[in-house]
């Protein structure tokens, strides 16, 4: 799931090699004609956990991968935008709901797929939602009610244990760390 | 100073078609022959304000841009590795230091140049340090003597300005927001 290896210069369309350019330390692709180093870097992925009265707005995932299961809104950051108007903007895609951003609630690392999550809480303007084209179906619902066992991924597992324990707490901190893959369930 | 556009399709070097692929609203480089959708996304720069005894490690920067200009270790994520492993990288290369991070400080968008900045706290776990190839020199400086007419960048700026007053308060927060590019000074 990290990206594919570059083959061809996205500049000239030569041939590139692996070459450590001078001063660096690592293996890059370099184009051997118009001497372009391509930089390969980890992705931002950006989320909202969506509020109302208590309850967060979730959506259950109408893609892959991981169809089927629950996540809140978020989506890779686009050229040009803000990390908060990333969240804002997966939220109306996702959910069809608009929020005002409120806080940073996480950054997490996941160096297995080469993304970044970078998490905020936001504020839904009015009791709106609805399902949008990557999504089989959104819901608000209360803590108490988070379907756990059917979350899509690790990270998400990891920012809801988060959130509801900062709830209980009625203290919501700022989370950071790496985020492990997902391991097979004995059985 | 963002990314070149995509002439030519890294996978097989064909010349790619600008086009907004099925599900999609907006224009990527797309490839007429293997498919590839070619996504263009913001990069990550992980900085870290290394800490020791009240004092902070600044770095004169040896490379352009703003050769000459004072900074916090900061510099561009590498894939596998996560935020915080990325900042304590920097932190050794550009000052020659080793620090244990400590706290997430701040997240800032600089959409003007499509990257994040995600910048830690971190300790300084000896007092060593020394200037890596890319600073000229390397100085541990106490919060009144931060050169703020000779930083590097205006995110350096806003997280250095957001720092000294929290240490004044004793309390420190997260920080996120945008930040804007500088505007030249009036004469």
């Amino acid at each position: 799931m990290s990206l594919p290896p570059i083959n061809f210069c996205s500049q000239c369309g030569t041939s590139v090699e692996q070459k450590i350019p001078q001063g660096e330390d690592r293996l890059r692709a370099v184009c051997p004609s118009c001497h372009t180093i391509h930089y390969q870097n980890p992705k931002i992925v950006a989320g909202c956990i969506p509020e109302w009265e208590g309850q967060i707005l979730l959506c259950r995932r109408a893609i892959e991968p991981r169809v089927g299961f629950w996540t809140f809104p978020a989506g890779f950051m686009e050229m040009g935008e803000s990390t908060e108007e990333a969240a804002a903007r997966e939220t109306l895609e996702e959910a069809k709901a608009e929020v005002r951003i409120t806080a940073l609630y996480a950054v997490y690392s996941l160096q297995y797929v080469d993304q970044v999550y970078t998490i905020y809480r936001g504020e839904l303007l009015q009791r709106e939602f609805g399902a949008g084209e990557e999504s089989l179906e959104v819901q608000l619902v209360s803590l108490d009610d988070i379907p756990w066992d059917h979350l899509a991924f690790p990270v998400i597992h990891e920012a809801l244990t988060r959130y509801v324990s900062d709830r209980h707490q009625e203290s919501f901190g700022v989370h950071f760390g790496s985020i492990a893959p997902m391991t097979p369930k004995p059985v």
